[in-house]
């Protein structure tokens, strides 16, 4: 379509501007003090939707942060592609390990450097700018609605409830997201399963107090060697999981599906020397596509106890903290897993201690169909702007919302995603490649026009 | 003296006042943000011990804090005592668990609560006291030295270089140090041994920044579990040490040293209900009291990495760092064992990690022996004042510059500690009981009268 590229190129400094003012707010969901950034954030999600022409748009409070929808009604007869994004970000810590700062975006060698510059300001935007070019174009071949709300990072604990009570507001035909990534721009992928989460923190408490390890060192069970011994004990030398009923539900692959996934485009070389480590590391028996895609993994995500300052405190710690998630395959179920979870770290806590383990968040997994109209849409989107039809992969994160979206809208997910591995989500120097964020702008306009040619 | 207990007495007031207003200085010594802290306190130190009649006070600056020094030469035919304390104290960490400010003293149930009460401007400053006594009361017996020092717990870096330029103006017979606890006032006690130590930390990195666990989560090595790994190796399932060498320098009780070490009062339920904990921990065959007494022992004194703030936070970290020492007892050397740890913790990581390890501080054990003139002078002392003779104790923490004193100064220590094993040193809520400050000061002068005696 000329007219959307015309449109496109013609306001493509503006989008970019735009995008930079969004990352500008540092709206980290985790944190208290960020609650007034989060209103600031949903406020400026609304007036972009209203500026791309939805005829309706709201803040609806929840009971954490807002959601924003938005909604361009053009024709009841048309089907209804409901965009799911998020506003928040992951919180930018480590801070000196960024080389410039989290929230004052730059751009630089064609990318853009910012917390959420792709998870997922930047992505949701630009379904706000594809719908922006449909409007001025008169060419808008579907009806949307928007969902950007504002606690994915913290596990959307307040999306539930919004889904069940606005269940006539959110009718659709398809859920759109851009929160993942594909291979590279030469190799377009699309993912069609992502995995589950179940997410907790343990606390290890020993003494009633900190003691003087010179005075009691010996004679009382430190809480951080205990919770080492107990973290220690997660994998075996084979690097399995250990705990009771881990692997139950977990479906094997055929060797077809092996086969197929095989496939991938993989250099193992250039996947170490990009994370500069000197091995690889994981489950026996699998390869890295299928350890990071198609397994369930458990992963420490943080863990702190005793002094952590600068210079010597000899001290033996009441507790010592961890937090641990593990990341679940088709067929595993997010409450019962945590359940299975903290009941294991609950029972190989020795005598010594206490050990307290709560639940973060979670999330079921999910799998596209790759024969539905949805997937092919998105297919013969990608197709058409990047000339060739992309590989359809098995995503190692988790977008643990897609299974509510099933089973309170009964609506399938296709995930459109244009980041990169590469992106640092989660990291320090999280980037966002300018020409995947205008690749993205270009293709989804597609896919709207073809979903509406085969669901018409 | 009926002389000391009278002036003593009118005093009262005006010692814990003093006291109080050195403890509201937060002179935390492995802080840089205190550097301005440790010398006004230093400037503090050098007031009271002009008031208190010292004839030559003077600040030493070092490579780090500088250290005051003072004396009262009355008669170079008269012995020399030698006191060393430390004004600098332990970082006040966690601060939540105070029950009052650290730097704010309070006095509650006839105990002064405050980050150095006991550890050690408390205990230091009932020798600038008693001195005052016998100054106001010419009834000095002995010439007096002072080094108070504010690197103590960092690992006192400047001072074996202090003792060893100024040699000749330390020329003492005896050093004096009330660092150390008692059993009770009602069963007194003097360490004769203190604990070496060898103090390292531990840095482990994996991939070369923070990554998504979701997306990287299977296929590298989490720095995180590898360290859990690694501390969990370091006792085996009896508690034993698991580093090679740990134990060769180790000198085994004797059964009569045993016997004797039985003989202390210990009551177990007691000890067990104080600190809170279900059950004891300890290395396999041997009592409590020798486990943190006359056995080497291996505590994590801090750990931490990934994510460690509030909420959920999917990474898998680039890096995880730990903080340990080791407990040493006689004979074993802390420059031989800090190279034993450092060596087998860069030993057993694995190919996937890379391993740092770096020495904080150490220090060597060392033994007072009880036939000795400055040991038999301070039982005398304290015999004198609680009216039944003190119990030598092994002590289970490390004062390394009394090994420094022997090789440099050629010097016996004598530890005359007032302080009990439920001050919280090094932990929130540190106090110090009037009733054992006021002791302190009571009994010290005739530490310098018996010695004077014997030694005359």
């Amino acid at each position: 379509m000329q007219a959307w590229q015309d449109y496109q190129s013609q306001q493509k400094d503006r989008f970019l501007n735009e995008l930079l003012e969004l990352l500008r707010i540092p709206s980290v969901s985790a944190r208290s003090e960020h609650k007034d950034d989060m209103t600031k954030c949903a406020e400026a999600v609304k007036k972009r939707l209203q500026e791309a022409g939805a005829n309706r748009v709201e803040i609806f409070q929840t009971a954490g942060h807002p959601i924003v929808y938005g909604e361009k009604i053009i024709d009841p007869e048309k089907p209804v592609v409901l965009v799911y994004g998020h506003y928040d970000v992951q919180p930018p810590d480590p801070l000196d390990l960024w080389h410039s700062g989290p929230f004052e975006p730059v751009i630089k060698d064609g990318k853009i450097f910012a917390r959420g510059s792709c998870d997922d300001k930047g992505q949701f935007f630009m379904h706000i700018k594809a719908l922006e070019t449909m409007v001025q174009t008169n060419t808008l071949p579907t009806n949307v609605k928007f969902i950007i709300e504002g606690e994915e990072e913290v596990g959307s604990p307040n999306l539930a409830n919004f889904l069940v009570e606005k269940k006539d507001m959110l009718k659709a035909d398809v859920i759109l997201i851009s929160d993942t990534s594909m291979l590279s721009l030469q190799t377009p992928s699309i993912d069609v399963g992502v995995r589950g989460l179940s997410y907790i923190e343990v606390e290890v408490t020993g003494p009633n107090r900190d003691l003087h390890s010179g005075v009691y060192g010996g004679a009382v069970a430190n809480p951080i060697t205990i919770l080492a011994k107990m973290i220690a004990s997660l994998h075996n030398e084979n690097n399995h999981i250990t705990i009771p009923g881990f692997y139950d539900d977990v479906i094997e692959p055929s060797e077809a599906e092996r086969a197929q996934m095989a496939k991938s485009p993989y250099d193992e070389k250039e996947y170490i020397h990009d994370l500069g480590v000197k091995a690889l590391w994981g489950e026996k028996g699998y390869t890295t596509n299928e350890r990071t895609g198609i397994r369930p993994t458990l992963e420490v995500n943080g863990i702190w106890g005793g002094y952590t300052g600068e210079g010597a405190k000899t001290v033996l710690p009441s507790k010592a903290f961890a937090k641990i998630s593990c990341r679940l395959v088709p067929n595993q179920k997010s409450a019962k897993m945590t359940e299975v979870l903290i009941k294991h770290l609950e029972s190989i806590a020795p005598a010594y201690v206490t050990v307290k383990a709560s639940e973060h968040h979670g999330g079921d997994p999910y799998l596209t169909p790759v024969d539905s109209i949805e997937y092919q849409s998105a297919a013969k989107a990608v197709e058409t702007t990047f000339g060739k039809p992309p590989i359809p992969v098995r995503g190692g994160g988790s977008i643990p919302i897609t299974a509510l979206f099933e089973s309170v809208l009964g609506l399938k997910t296709v995930f459109l995603g244009f980041g990169l591995d590469s992106d640092n989500l989660h990291s320090p120097n999280e980037k966002f490649d300018l020409a995947n964020f205008y690749k993205g702008i270009e293709t989804i306009p597609y896919f709207h026009k073809y979903f509406a040619e085969m669901k018409g």
